[in-house]
Order: structure tokens, then sequence, then C-alpha cells
């Protein structure tokens, strides 16, 4: 394994960050979802702390470029699930490659050894310990692919099993729900995947900006207080954004929440959705956005009760100077947010939810 | 285009089977649930009709096996959504080649043109009408792709635009909630992806068998009378077979019901499972089965309500002498009857679901 960035998680304290009193695994503090604002306020300064190691990331490209992969398979769950759709579509749209989201199971389960000289085969885990993505990783190494580890722990086993490996250096992560890991994540994604970080250079200002405008929050809070089913859409770059939000109120609030692209809304599910079952619509700054527009309409005029995400919005985000592609580094910001004040004001605690653990091990 | 099977789905009367009286578009019946009961009930005689043709399915496996694709990309929406999902996990586990489900967005909305040489792209629909399908494939094949079209309409716009075509010869479906046109298109991927009709002619007796244990049916219905939401899980060749269950209960009863794969359940959705929360598990004959078994103890230890559907279990599946890898078109058999029974104890009709229509025009 060429290890790219030799730094361990154990340095974001010399980011100037606080990351609270529960740091590396001691008790959880006394004041609920004190971690997770943390880590979510946390977001900014690990975005551009990011920017700075671009051309160790640049060098992993070039790499993996001489190569000219003709095929991408990405493997990851849960909040890494989302990080790795995000990739598909900036590899699909910028690269100009076929990519699909490999099923770990085909390898791991059943023994698949498929051929994959010419694939790039890309894991993206914050822990980088989910033994299914570790042995798939490796099985997709022995069956000829390029591998690439995309984690927060440069010392995991999958970046260990990987030929090359990029550290998101977001920090010690120690609320459940993973939030400032997810916006690493994409941030490496996109430079990784041939985005430059001039062009990246406007999004942690503009992170600061869109986490500073709170006073939306509690308003939106307040209006799911007392739902139990909620639909979340978007589509292209902003379909990511809505399974992340969704996985972060469930996981969060206990909230049903379902995430459909707006293209899969139309049919089926748009049976379940009448006046109870609100929906939470991302709008991207792209053609993606562009076609949720419509869709936002048919719903409210069918009674529903749509909020929307977004320049201008009723969650606003702010994007002053950042490129389109990076959108969802954005928008997840509010609904994080969102998704923690829904569950304090349920009485739940976002830092400790039931039933999970931060590593899951997926066989 | 090469049209291999030249045969209308007006041809469906000759099966002898009669589907009810709204055939053709006509007027819905007076008795809610009639057209979704009499189109669960003709699969077995569909998937005998549809193994006769296997020969010139096989035609089109022959031409595009010599063309020795790479990777494979599935494009599909709603339930052929699932059947593609299904024919990932046969792609990647009988032929050894890499696959992923296309993002058409990417292509229609955001204009890219990946370099689809050595790729088979394989467009699954059941009316071959959604314009983003069509246009996807349509742009596929320019940027170098073998196309496939697999739809229950020779004559639509994907079967012409493809250029290759597999007819599922599922007759029309009427009701909006797709059955019959599903396990057909599963049965019709499993003959073009490598499946010999030698191995599938147990299939449409095993069907009808499933079918037969309709005792279960009423006992699970009752049990779902007033549930609000519901979880589905499977894994491997299970885990199609949750989502497709999950939108036949959200299309036709309005449940919030969310499809996991059994390894993602355990990431985060977790949390929100609890006594309130029934969980329908799905157990495949195989890998992916028994990876679901040690998860239904960990979900019922921790109070939880989970029915499972297979061989053998409360919501049985009769399969005998059908291979593993066919699992998918029997499982489903009692869930749409289970779906179709919810909705009426609760008073729906599930032939027609408020908001749907059969065809839906996304761009």
């Amino acid at each position: 394994m060429t290890q790219v960035t030799n730094e361990t998680n154990t340095d974001a304290a010399s980011d100037g960050i606080d990351p609270g009193p529960a740091r590396g695994g001691a008790s959880a503090p006394a004041q609920p979802g004190a971690l997770m604002g943390a880590e979510i306020a946390e977001q900014p300064s690990i975005l551009a702390s990011l920017l700075t190691t671009a051309d160790a990331i640049a060098e992993v490209t070039e790499v993996v470029r001489a190569r000219a992969p003709r095929f991408v398979l990405l493997a990851a769950r849960g909040t890494s699930d989302h990080a790795a759709l995000y990739a598909k579509y900036l590899i699909e749209t910028r690269l100009g490659l076929p990519a699909g989201l490999a099923s770990p199971s085909t390898m791991t389960l059943y023994g698949s050894r498929p051929d994959l000289r010419d694939v790039l085969f890309l894991g993206v885990s914050q822990s980088g310990a989910s033994p299914d993505l570790v042995d798939s990783l490796t099985v997709a190494g022995e069956c000829g692919a390029t591998t690439v580890a995309v984690t927060n722990d440069p010392g995991s086993a999958l970046a260990s099993a990987a030929e090359f490996s990029v550290d998101v250096r977001a920090g010690a992560e120690n609320a459940v729900a993973a939030t400032k890991t997810y916006t690493a994540e994409l941030l490496a994604l996109y430079l990784l995947l041939g985005g430059s970080a001039s062009d990246a250079a406007a999004l942690p200002d503009a992170a600061a900006a869109t986490l500073a405008r709170e006073d939306a929050i509690p308003v939106a809070a307040a209006r799911y207080r007392f739902a139990e089913r909620l639909v979340t859409t978007g589509r292209g770059f902003g379909y990511p954004t809505a399974r992340e939000a969704a996985l972060k109120l469930m996981e969060t609030s206990y909230l049903s929440a379902q995430a459909f692209s707006t293209a899969d809304l139309l049919h089926g599910p748009l049976a379940m959705i009448d006046s109870g079952v609100p929906v939470i619509a991302v709008a991207t700054p792209d053609a993606g956005g562009d076609a949720v527009t419509p869709v936002v309409s048919q719903l409210r005029t069918s009674g529903a009760d749509v909020l929307v995400v977004g320049e201008g919005q009723e969650l606003p985000v702010v994007r002053d100077g950042v490129p389109a592609a990076l959108a969802p580094v954005l928008d997840i910001l509010p609904l994080q947010r969102l998704a923690r004040q829904i569950a304090l004001d349920r009485g739940e605690n976002p830092d400790r939810p039931r039933g999970l653990s931060k590593v899951t091990h997926t066989r």
C-alpha cells in the first residue's frame, strides 16, 4: 500500500478544533447532542484543512489516471454509501467513465471472482474497519482491479488492504451519526476524481456561511416535531443528499424517513404521499435541481407539505463561488442540524442513538 | 433493432388466461383487487409460456456473448429496477462480470457521454415507454455500448431504440402495481444471462404450489392491519425481493415500507426498529439467506416483530427442484398477495392506487 498521507486522526486537535469532552471513547458528555453539534460545527475548518492536502490526493489521481481504468466500482455502507453515490455522479459526468456501486455480498458471500482488469475499485469508509468492505476490496485487487481506499483512518484495515489510500483527515468522530466524516469524504472524492483545490477554494467559507443561517433550523424542526414519516427527494447531485438526510433523520430521531430519486418518486412511492407525509426536496444549482422544481409544484398542488433545501430556499444554503459539483457538501449541512434538532426536541440524545455502534461488523 | 420475439402482448389471451373484465384499458371492475388478484394468479402459466421462448432469448445471449462485454450497466425504474438488481447479482455471480445500475440522469440531464465500448447496456422496463430510459439507452448505444431492451412490449420505444430486445410476454397488465411483469422480467433476465430453460423447468409448478399456500396470507395481513411503518430486509438474492415487497406495500397499502440490505440494516436504520416497527425478512436458500438468519435472531431478541418469507417459514415458499438463483421469482409471490390483502383489509383498492398512473413520463 502506498500511504499518501501519513498523519493520523489524532492530529486533528492540532487544527485548533475542540472536538468535545468525549474524545477517544471517553464517556458521553452531560449535554445531549453536544458531540454531534460540535462535529457539525467543525466542518468548515476540516474542509479547509483537507484542501491543504490536495497535492497528496492529486498524486493518487495521477497514478490511477495513468492506468486508464475503463470502469469504476464503488464499495461502501451506510453514510459512506452516499459519499460513494456522489462519487458515481462525479465519475460519470466529469471523468466520462461508467461506474457502479459494488454489491459486496457477491464477492464475500457468493464467492464471485469477476474479471476486474481495467477496473478502479474505490472503497469508502469512515472507520475503514467493516470486514465485508475489507474483504471485497481485497478480492477486487486479486481479480485485477486498481484499489483505492478513502477513509478517516490511514491505519485502518481497508487502507492497508488497498494499493492506494486517501485520508479524509476529519479527526476522531465521536457522535454515532456521521457528519464531518461525510463532508470530508465528499471533498476528498471531489479532489481524487479530478476536481481542483482552487475550484474548491470558496467551499470552507460557504460552509461556514451556510451553518451561520441557523435561524431556519428550529422553525423547520418544530414543523416535524410530531411527524412519524417523512420523504426526502433529489435528483442527480441532489440524490446523495436526500439519501444521507433520510439516514440522519432515522438514526437520530427514529423518524421513518425515506429517500427517493425524484424520478423514481413518480413511479409508485407517490401513492404514499399525502398531506400527512411531509417531503424535503433538495434543489441543487444544476440540471438535477431544475428537474426537481416541477415535481415540488406537483406535490404542493396535491396538498403535500414540501420543504426545499437550497440557495434562497426555506432551508437556506450559501453557495458563493462554489461550483455546482460541490453542492452536496453544502446541502447536507442544514439537514444535519435539522436531524439533531428534531432529536433534541423529542427528548432523544442524537449523540447516542439506541441500538447502534460506530463500527458495524458485517460479513 | 433485431426483434427476437414477434408476438405481441395481445396474444396473452391465447394462453387460456382470463385476466378479468378490465382488459385493454376498460373501466375498473366492481370488485377491488380483482385485477391484481387475477394477474398474481396468472404467473405460473406466464412463466411456463416464457420458458417455451427460451431459444429465442438464447439467440440474444449468444450474439451478446460473442461481443465479449467487459462490464454491464443496467437501467430501470420502479419495479423493473428491482429486476435489474436481480440481474446485477446474476451477472456478478454467474457471468463473473462487474455490473452497475446506471444513473440515467447523468446522461439525460447532465449530458454525460461516457466511453461505453465493451459495455453491455441493459434497459429493463415493463412498458418500454419511460422517456428517460429510452434516452439513456439511445445515448449508451451512441457511446459504443451493446444495447438490449427487456420489456413487456416489443413494439415499445425502448425495444425499438435497442439493438436487441427480449419480450417478457406477460400479457397486458392492468393493475397499476406490477406483479406478473416483474416475475416475467426476472425469468427473462435469468434466461438472457446464461440460465437454461431446463434448469428452470420446475419453476412454474413451484410458483403454483407457492401461490396455493394462501392460508398464510390473511393471518399475516391481519398482523399488519394497523401498522403504519414496516421494514423489509434481505441479502444478496434476497435483497431485490425486499425492495420489491416494500414498493408493493407502499403502492397498494400506503404503508411506509422501507427495504434495507441486511448488511446496511446494522449501520443506522436499526435505531428506527423497535417493537412498533415490524420487519419482514427474506430467507433465500443460499449464502445470502444464511447471512440473514443471525440478524433475524438479533432483531427478535431486541423485541422486534419479524416475519420470515422462505421455505418452511411463516410466509411459505415452495422451491421443489428450483435452483437457488431463481429464488426471487418465488419469494415475491406471497408478498404480492400480502400487499394486496392488506390494502383490501384497509378498504383500499389495490388495483387503482391514488396518484399513480401506469406509465411514468420522467425526463
